[in-house]
């Protein structure tokens, strides 16, 4: 299936709707299966220590399954995480970006389910991985 | 069990270790189960339409388990997040704090599981529920 | 909110569509909250060493969100599990039936968000703790 | 990282340590990365309708990252499973074999994750996908 948005309008949404995001996110790839997110770290979202904090992580694979959605169904809806099962499984690397891959495992016409898988740029041992669904309201 | 630390110990840990957090999080109760934790909710933990955000109830939940856990095993540790499941059932009350209730149902040698419900003030239906699953290093 | 089903009415649900399950649930209490169920230990749900196996707990906790569930909308919908988080906290008892404490917290228009406590029958300490998801048909 | 036990082994051991399986679970593959193991779907793995019941996958995905686990560190250890979080996407075909792919994504020294993607057999898209958390006791 053709995706409805492109990466540079899928930025500007993000932009424009969640402008407190500021320019954390980048989207890298689209495909049909889904997409590739960095989150460009800053010292915001990191813990005594350096690594990036698990919240940070949370909002990473929350917004890149998002994006994946909406490339697919376009702009128009409001869709709203209804789960979310992450397992934190390394320490970040320091000083690292981190390179999110997401793929939509499904997305049907009430539930949405994403997949992720985290890492830290260089690293080829993933930091944590997550299933996320989202409810898509009844306009979309 | 007697918890090892006090609201004031652990408000003041959070403070030392956690900076960036601010005075975000506020300890209102704590008991032999667990601890009930306010959010005092301000600009940066809202989405478009003045509700919390996932990842602002995320930390909640997060802090609050590791709260939990520090108030029995005491300062000395670090324990680490390596499982969250979380369900947003309902969307906050907008302007509203959020209350996270948290049970410790499990400290074992080696791991500890808390379950949370988080609620907008004032309302009896929650808006999340989660269980977390922490990580105890040998040394604790 | 009255229940539409009541005990025996759900057991008998159970016994006609869920034929192979036998009589291995018995539903103890209902109430507005949610329900309590026993799980009638045998031979077939037993790992080696005698204790409760892992899938055993999920058809528990299934079942029990299920039948609240059921008891609010009535028999004539057919639900389906969406998603299930579950912690394994501690080694059942042998020969000890299981008891599982489910509390509905979210029945909406297409989702169902069950919570459940499972026991060893005498214990104090649960053995494990689930969320459930369950997607509710438009006919419902 | 050269795998302890091969087929053959793994195979033999679940006969042998579980034997209320019988032969349901058939390994097809096992490499590095992990395992693919067939539930041989038979009347009791069924649910009124004729697709695979809930705890039947649960159980698919619970047995496949154990044998992902014991193939890396030998059958000495007695893993056991701490969380599973599952989410179930597309019913089953009907009489159809479900294969499942497993990933061990993390093997730690108290903690192993794996992840895991099931099919109906001819099916591209999944049915379910399910993450879990095994722990490891101190003596493997």
């Amino acid at each position: 299936m053709e995706p409805k948005m492109d990466i540079a309008a899928l930025q500007a949404f993000v932009a424009r709707e969640f402008p407190q995001l500021g320019d954390d996110f980048l989207i890298e790839t689209l495909t049909e299966e889904g997409v590739t997110v960095r989150l460009r770290v800053a010292d915001r979202h990191l813990r005594p220590g350096g690594t990036v904090s698990g919240p940070s992580m949370f909002s990473l694979a929350d917004v890149s399954v998002y994006l994946a959605i909406l490339a697919r169904i376009g702009p128009v809806a409001l869709a709203v995480t209804t789960n979310c099962s992450i397992d934190f499984m390394r320490k970040p690397a320091a000083k690292a970006d981190l390179i999110c891959h997401t793929r939509l495992l499904k997305l049907g016409r009430v539930l949405a389910v994403g997949d992720v898988m985290i890492f830290s740029e260089g690293q080829t041992e993933p930091v944590a991985r997550a299933g996320l669904t989202y409810s898509i309201p009844k306009s979309a």
